[in-house]
């Protein structure tokens, strides 16, 4: 029980940091923090989170980590639907509260067609900069495999595993730093869905992209660590 | 004694990178470090003054900290009051310094309608951005109560406490990346204090909220972890 | 054949992270990340890099550094053929998917005669800033043998090892602070021949000192922090 | 005798590092890494330089920190000369090769108006933004006592050393940030010697400043360290 909460904490909080702070503080002109500060801020909310409950639950705050953990051997599958249930529930409580704070500001600070509705994720005409749908899964796809690689690698045995918590959070800020232009960066299911209900219009509609690219990118990146560089 | 002095010094550091680097280095055109480089500074002046003095005092800094640990079971309450005392004079001091050098400039190189006069907490028309009273308690509020659940995961028996310095330093950097532009970001009343004294005006009215959302966010953060999240 | 594979992966991490940052989200304008978030980019990718497999291969990513350990008495000979084949070849993978993913965009955001062409290197013309042969030399050649130096030194008996990963990462991202306005930073000849492929034109024909400058840069500063600074 | 080189190599990095990525890559329209690139690049060559080297010289490469430390007690007076002369060498050689470097450009790409001319130290008419001396004094004191506080504090017994590169680095990153606009900072004779001599005009005429109020500063910090916050 303590695993679950955990993980709803530790999700609410990715999504309160990082898709806070693209809204309220990204498009600013002269002072905002722009996507290099989302970025930053995206890897300090699991690096953070991390070292506060990572003991507890593992960390992942992703149900495509979950997954790919999962595949790669490190997780149990009677834990994966708890846990996604957890990261899920704690995006969307997470997603709400930003909805309230929002609404409490006099004037429209966000460029929607610059840095995306309310931190959704989209490609095409909902791109941040017009990725078409090839781009964007690719992108998702590639990041999310990499991302198990380097979560995988960093806690396995052998390695420097103290430092897990800095590589695994600010594997995300480098993951940002690429990708918020293409898909304004999912790479995690949980913050996608969580966004996209309150962006309303099509971005629900292209929720299966960044679900399907993140999980099958995830899976596809835990069975490569897994198969060839984990010791045997 | 030592204890105090550590907590004297540490404050005083806090407020004078955080809000130093706020008032001298924000708002200068093309150059100026803007909210992130303001967010780095505040989690740098913690980070830093945890591996100098942490394993003096403790490594508050900050009355709703040294109140949220205490509920927590953390911090014991005989304790409080000199902590508190000593953090607060630590950052009226500081702010007294900046006072004098920025005194030493020529011209005016800070927007007040911006950043925030003198680095001073506001909500409504003193919000850097215009958000209400509603939406400001509710951001120091979820704010504080997540740097109380770092604070104390990233402490507690069983975690990968080595690294707490800079999982604490680095929670206050993105809680300054999400909340700058609503609230000019406080989670701490001594360092709301030490500003509005010297910001004048309206500002000294409005710490009632940089009083009390950080103090109430502060306990439940130190309740939920406690009672939900440690191992009993 | 695992730390082979260990040296692909990371190099495609490098080149996909740091070139890929530059490509896709350096030159937006008011929102993009900027030489330092590129710089941040390139150092993430080696830090993250160097904890998920950096104790399968020594987490090296750069034939110049295979080399210059070599050199440094730190790297057999014979593995230095496959271990720069697994890099190059990482390298260039990662480059043709950078263009599959850049050519998923609707219009150039990209402004080859400041960013440099899909963020090749090069001097006189085309050096982000007019830099000529000289200067390029120099830079590279230096910041590769302090590059170096660092490796060994962090990585040493008596040093604190366990944080090297971070220094090494972090030397990364102070190299291209220092460097992108004068060859958008090579220091690594896997990395510029990844893009001076696709950027065509006049680009391969400055791969020369792009080879030269960091190998002999890193030989020389591996033969310094094994004569003068190694303790014997 | 390796002690004197790694201090050697460290104050060269320094000046390389921090004034290079000042002097090429600040002040680039749009894409320049600002204040904030700089305060980033000269904490991270203290950093890596610490890791690197810190464990055969201490890592000072700073005469006030030598000077302040030998204060506070860490350091052997015999030692102070040959310390203090291998940094000043090894910051005006890196100012040397800088000049090298500079020269190579087509165009001036630096506005010394505004970040310093060759990234000198300044007060009054040569402040980056017009501080006067008593602002420049006391902000130098302050924060090169500050920087003595933490790196004793970060280095003492019972205190976690092994990130004491990590926090003494980033400390110098802070206090980049709240002061590059007051006196382009120093907190280091050696730094300051090094660039007022190639700016020359009248930055050598106030030199004086920058080596008394750091030296004073570190003094008084070593000192307060020393006798209020050390462990007797």
């Amino acid at each position: 029980m303590r695993s679950y909460l955990a993980e709803f904490f530790g999700t609410f909080w990715l999504v309160f940091g990082g898709c806070g702070s693209a809204l309220f503080a990204a498009s600013i002109s002269e002072l905002g923090i722009g996507y290099a500060g989302v970025a930053i801020a995206f890897g300090l909310s699991v690096l953070t989170m991390a070292y506060a409950v990572g003991h507890i639950s593992g960390g992942h705050f992703n149900p495509a980590v979950s997954i790919g953990l999962w595949m790669g051997g490190r997780f149990s599958r009677k834990e994966l639907f708890p846990y996604i249930l957890a990261q899920i529930t704690g995006a969307i409580l997470a997603a709400a509260i930003l909805f309230i704070i929002y609404s409490g500001t006099k004037g429209n600070i966000i460029d929607p067609s610059v840095a995306g509705a309310f931190a959704a994720n989209g490609y095409g005409e909902l791109s941040p900069h017009g990725y078409g749908v090839i781009a964007a899964f690719v992108t998702e796809f590639i990041l999310t495999a990499f991302f198990l690689i380097i979560i995988m690698g960093a806690t396995t045995k052998g390695a420097n595993t103290k430092f897990a918590g800095v590589a695994i959070g600010l594997a995300l800020t480098l993951i940002h730093l690429i990708s918020i232009p293409i898909t304004n960066t999912s790479v995690n299911p949980a913050r996608s869905i969580s966004q996209a209900i309150l962006a309303g219009g099509n971005y629900p509609f292209q929720l299966w992209l960044f679900c399907l690219a993140p999980i099958t990118g995830a899976i596809t990146g835990g069975l490569i660590y897994k198969l060839v560089l984990e010791k045997e």
